[in-house]
Parts: C-alpha cells; structure tokens; sequence
C-alpha cells in the first residue's frame, strides 16, 4: 500500500491485516504511557484545505503517538484558485523532507492529484463528496469489535446520503467486507443511483428493519432550509433515530454516527448517551485505526 | 489531588508540598537541558473556550519540558450555545486518551462540570469571574520568595475587583496561608461583600499602608469607559500604583501583577520594569508551578 | 556569533563554517530518520508579528528535526502599537526559558532591538525591507552547490528590488562572496541608490546578459496597480523570465525564486518546473541552512 485514497483495489486480506494492526495499537492506546518510538524521525504533514479539528486532531495525536513529527498546514481553496499553486504548496512542504501527507480538501480529487505529484504517502482525510476512507476504516473496526464478522450483515446508513463521503467510503468498504448496506434519507438528499451495491431508500422503515446496526450521518443545517429541502422539524420527524425506530432494528443492534452531533436532530437525545451508542467507541477507535494506517505507509516503507 | 479547580479542600499542607515540587522544577528549568521525561506517553489537553496566549503557551510549555504530549483546542462558547455540546467536544478529546484537560472558559463553574464528565484530570485555567487557581499558586509561590513566610504579612490587591478570577483566588489562597488580604479599587469595580475574609476598600491608600506587597489586576479597557464607570484618566488618577503611592507600603515591598500589563495605566511605567518588580519573576515562576501542578495530578496517578 | 540580524561583521569564513554544518544537516536530511538529539531540550521561539506560513514551517521543522521544543507566537503589530508592548511580549517568552528567538516584523529594526532587550539568541526572519538573512544564506548555499565558489560570479536579482529585503541581503551577502550583483526591475520599483556595492538597471537584459544565475523575486501583486506603477501586464511585457530572456544568461544558468511564485508572472510557467529551476532546492536547502544557524548559536553557547 502506497497511498490510501479509496478503497480500489483493496481486498478483504488487506482489511485483515490493518485491523490486526489497529488491535495491536488499541493495546499501545490502553497503557499509562501510549507512545512507542515506531516513527521516530518521519514527518507528517496535515494539509487541510477546508476546516476540521476533529479528523485533523486525531491524525496529529497518532503520529505523535508514534513519535513522528507532525508539521500542518491549513489553506482554503479559495485562496488557492488555482490547481498549481496546490501543487507549489505540496511540493514545498515535500522539500522539507515530509513522509506521509494527509490532505483534506472540499474538492473531490485533490489527494489523488497529489498521489500523482508526490514521492510522498498520501492519506486521503476526505475529498468533497468522494471519499473518506480512514471514517469508513474506523466505522468498519468499531461494527467488527461489536458484531464479528460483517458478512451478510444488514447495516442502516442514515442522512443526508447525497452530499455524504462517508456514506460513499462506508458503502465501499462495508460492501466489500460482505455486508449488505442499505441508504436511507429524505428524497432531495439521496443520489440518483445508489452506489457500491448498496440499496437506496426514502422509507426509514425498511432500512431500519432488522438492521445489526444503524448510522446516522451528521446533517449540514444548512442543507436543511424548508423548500424543495426538508426543513430541520421534517428531518426530525421523518428520520431521525429515536427509541421507537430503533426498535425496527435488532435487538442490541448499536447506534453509529461519525460526529459531531446536533443533538436531537440526527438521534435522539438519550440515545446518543445510551448504552447502544459507540460514538464515543468510535472516536477511540479511530485514533487506533490512524495509527495502524501511518504505520502500513510509513514503516514497511524501504526507509 | 484529582483535579485542580478551586482552593476547596485545600489545606497548607498541600500548598507546601505542590511548593516543594515546583522549588524542584524551578532548579530543572535552571538547567541548559530543561527537559525532564516525567510525562512521557501521557496527554494534556488545553482547551481554551476563551482566547489566551500567556496562560496556554505556559502550560502547554510546561507540559513539553515534562515531555508529555500536548493536543490543543480552541472555541468559542457562542459556538458551544448548549452545555451538551462543550461535554461533546470534552468526551471526544477524552476518548483520544488525554490524561489531563487544562480548560479555560468564560462561564464560571465550566471545569467543574467537566470534572464530573471526565475520568481524566482538570485544571481549572480561568473560569469567568470566578477561579484561576495556577494564578493564585504562582503567586503565593512569588511572594513566599521574596517574603518567606505569609502569616500575618498584608497583601493588597488593586484595581478591578469586581470581575477579576484572579482577585478571588489570590484572596482564596493567600488568606489560607494565613496572610491579611486588602481589595482596593473604585466603588463601582468593587462586589458587595468581600469574599474568603478579605478586606474591602476603595481607600488606595488604606489598603497600600504598611503592605507587605502590592498586586496591581489587569483593567480591561472597556470597563473604564466613563458615566458609572471610571474614565482611564480617573483610573491612573485614583488607583496608579505610583512611586509615591508604593512609599505607603513597607520599605522594599515587591509590585507584582499578573499581565499582560496596560503599560502606565495600571502601574507606572517606571515601576513596572525596576527593582521592585516581581512581573518576570511571576512568569518565570509560573511555568514551575504548572508543571508541578501536573506533576502532582498526572505522575502520581495509579499507571 | 550571538543572533543573526544581518551580515554586518560577516566573513567568508564564518559562512564557510556554517556552510560546512549545512552540508552535515543536509546529510542528516537525507536520512529516513531525520532527526537528532543536538537540542534537546533547548526551546525556540517563533515570533511572527507579520504573517508567514512558509518561513515559520522551515524554522520550526528544523528546531523539531535538531530534538528543541517548539512555541509560537502570531501577532500583528498593529494591535502591538508601542514599542514597549513588543517588549514585554519577547520578556515575557524569555521569562519561560526560550533560547532562541526567530523574530519577523513588518517594521524595520526590530529583531536589532529584541537583541538588546534579550540575552537569548535572535535570529532575524525578515524586518521590513530592511534583511532576510537566512532567505539569503539558503540562496547562497544552494548557488555554491550549482556554481561551486561564487567569486567574480554575475548574479541577476530581478523583480520589486526597492521593497524587497530579499535582493538587500542577497546583495549583501553575495558581495561578501565576491559575487557582481545586478538588480533589476521596472523604474519605479527600484532604489534610487545601488545598496552593498550591487549594480542597478531598469534594463533586464542588461542584467541578464552572461549571468551565472538568475533569481526572480516574489511581486507583492498589490504593487502591480497601474498608474505610476506597472500594470501585472506590463510587468510581465517587460520583466518576466522567459526560456528567449534566460537564453541572454550563460548555458545552463540556474534559477532561483525565493517562493511563493505567482505562476506565470515573475517566471514563465514551464521554467519554472524545469530541469534549470532550484526552487524546491532552495527549500530543501533551506531547513538545512536553519539547522545550521540554529546549532551555530545554541549548541555551542555556554550551556
């Protein structure tokens, strides 16, 4: 593995054997002392050009916790009109000798441009509507340590499924792990046509039906301003996960959402507290999974 | 010691072991190499919900000379509206594995509430007019330098009363010690009652003789803005600490203050970088003391 | 050598022996681990009263690659209105033990006076239009590597040389190299005097003619407006570096650009990724020069 940018061309071995990683560095996380000398030396960049603090704080903590050095950048596109000047950017942060790139931007592609200009490991940490393929690893990691195996399991993903690149990474990864991903969300925010395999629907119901377990997706309030949109009450009333809907899934089945929440808009309140709730699993996890991600590009890497 | 929120519970015995630690770390940062790996692999979180640079860089200074590793955010509270959502951001840091959370916040009673949510440490760095604990310690611990013992030894304390965090704790701490505490300042910057058995007064004067030391407070500029409010002018007027005034206290009485310094407002501008001024000396002795307050919360921590 | 301000008091030994520990720093570089413990536990500061993102990652990379522990501070100097709050800032971080500070300023002839305030080291990254020092030591360094001894050597500098304190420290260190300096630009974009014994032209070709190596210098496109100004138009008309202007330079002339580029202004595009441009080396070279300045004036004090 070179880069990490989607999930084309992986196999259920390569899942495999990063998650085997993501165990051994979940012990590394549950000791007093959580750092380990792996990557002593190696310099990773985060490269953020559209703001985040959680996806950006938790990729810094497992490189340092790594003992890489981390150098970060922050830049909007709209101070960088033009595709070169992302690439002078790259490049001269590549001259201060950076091994691993984690680069989020808002438009789809940018990190598989810079797979292309870079000598450099890239990690893709969500590119517009494309992909977020680190969400989707850490979701997948977190659905394996409460169900086992995800074959022919029935997962719900619920939301705003249109603009969602996690909704995308989670049907690709969950697909190719076997299980069955049903989409479901107000009519203007479903795509035309339903991607990775993955079954879409308008009707919770049957999304929620028998489902092992259900995501709900965190929603733009800006993308929630009545009209031909639902407005913030319709959203509610129409999809969002309470006791009672949850209820149509199996039993015990647990509550996934990528955060942050708008508490009381994608799940009801006491749900995201409860005890079926891995939100905060799924934060942990994820810091794990990053981990087991920097070492499969930096440390196997010809030093 | 599990948190460190108020002066609650607090006895002299403690101040003079935390006292002790810091005489320790004070001889550390005396060395060329100021680095101890105390804290390696353990994680301190500064979260400042209120804009800060002198409080954060301390800590998160203090921290790295014990090697621990520092993961920071910043917020406002108009962003945070709901108290739901500051135990969000806190519960996602705390699921990244930080082993102390160092917050700052414009509600008073915010590190309280945290220290509830969280199994990990709380340090309370500044919470509305209420606390700022590592102020008060720093302090103290400046003046036991210079005076050594503070039983008996009067303490005034000028300027803006009303709102100060910094006020309220030095009174907390300093009268513990034993010392007899002056609050000083314009009527409408003074609260109703004295608290934590201080003396209320707006004689300068009054509260200047025969002191053992002197703390001028920061004025917020926009608190001198005229009508109820003194003017600027009517400020340096009534409450200057000036060399006349200072010749009130007892012969060599030290000038403290815990900055940044409105140069020539609060003190006179000769004062503030002469002899009798302990302001460098508070900054330098405040890095000892954070890294002895995390010393005490982190390193004695069952592992 | 106690801060670098400038070159005043400079000689070619003196930058041959830093040269020489940029060359074992560049060694380093080329490592997969790339740092080393020469620092530990020194601190550096960055001090940047005027926005920078390029020099700021360089210097605090190459303090984090020599082991020093790293803090920032950002600040404009508009809200830093008198000299003595500037002042208080530098006291108050060498109250903390900084050792080293990296200081850049809008204004001239503040890393000067930082220099009397402190004890600790300063190192001068960019004043004004007065000096950028280390911009001109990576130039220097990355030159000797393509040219070999820069004795009798034409250089071009070509661009806004009247508020560019990049052509002033080229000019001066590379007249110390015993380097012919020419500097060229539009009319109203030039000195009214030469400055370090350079030479000054409206005409480009004049200055490219026979160079060794040409260096174009960043347009701030605020100067580009027209009127007594040159429009980017005109500036390109008449002072871009083009493949037919470089042709007037010596067979295989390097060129240099100390970054950002504004592509296809300052340079034509396709130079500027070409095989005869040195900009990402002058990166490269750059955190190894500030290795070097870095451990000329820390490691080697009296610890």
């Amino acid at each position: 593995m070179r880069h990490l940018l989607d999930f084309s061309g992986w196999d259920r071995a390569r899942v495999a054997a990063l998650f085997k990683t993501a165990r051994a560095m979940k012990e590394v996380l549950s000791r007093p002392i959580k750092t380990v000398p792996t990557l002593k030396g190696r310099t990773v960049a985060t490269v953020f050009f559209e703001p985040s603090t959680r996806t950006k704080t938790s990729f810094e903590l497992a490189a340092k916790r790594l003992s890489a050095d981390v150098v970060s950048f922050s830049g909007s596109s709209s101070s960088l009109k033009k595709g070169e000047s992302i690439r002078d950017t790259l490049l001269t942060l590549a001259a201060y000798g950076v091994d691993a790139f984690v680069i989020r931007a808002d438009a789809a592609g940018v990190p598989h441009q810079a797979a292309r200009w870079l000598d450099a490991a890239v990690i893709n940490a969500g590119d517009g509507r494309r992909a977020h393929p680190t969400q989707a690893l850490l979701d997948a990691f977190t659905l394996e340590e409460a169900l086992g195996d995800l074959e022919g399991r029935k997962i719900a993903i619920v939301g705003d499924i249109l603009h969602s690149r996690v909704a995308r990474s989670n049907a690709e990864l969950l697909g190719l792990l076997g299980a069955e991903v049903w989409l479901a969300g107000p009519p203007p925010l479903l795509p035309r046509r339903p991607f990775f395999g993955a079954r879409l629907t308008a009707r919770l119901e049957e999304a929620l039906k028998d489902a092992d377990a259900v995501m709900a997706l965190r929603i733009q309030k800006e993308r929630l301003s009545g009209g031909r949109l639902p407005s913030e009450e319709d959203y509610r009333d129409g999809y969002q996960i309470t006791e009672d809907r949850l209820a149509l899934a199996k039993p015990g089945a647990p509550l996934l959402h990528p955060g942050p929440l708008n508490r009381d808009v994608e799940i009801e309140g006491t749900l995201a507290d409860g005890p079926r709730s891995l939100v905060l699993r799924q934060v942990e996890n994820g810091q794990a999974v990053r981990m087991a991600v920097l070492y499969h590009l930096l440390a196997r890497r010809a030093a």
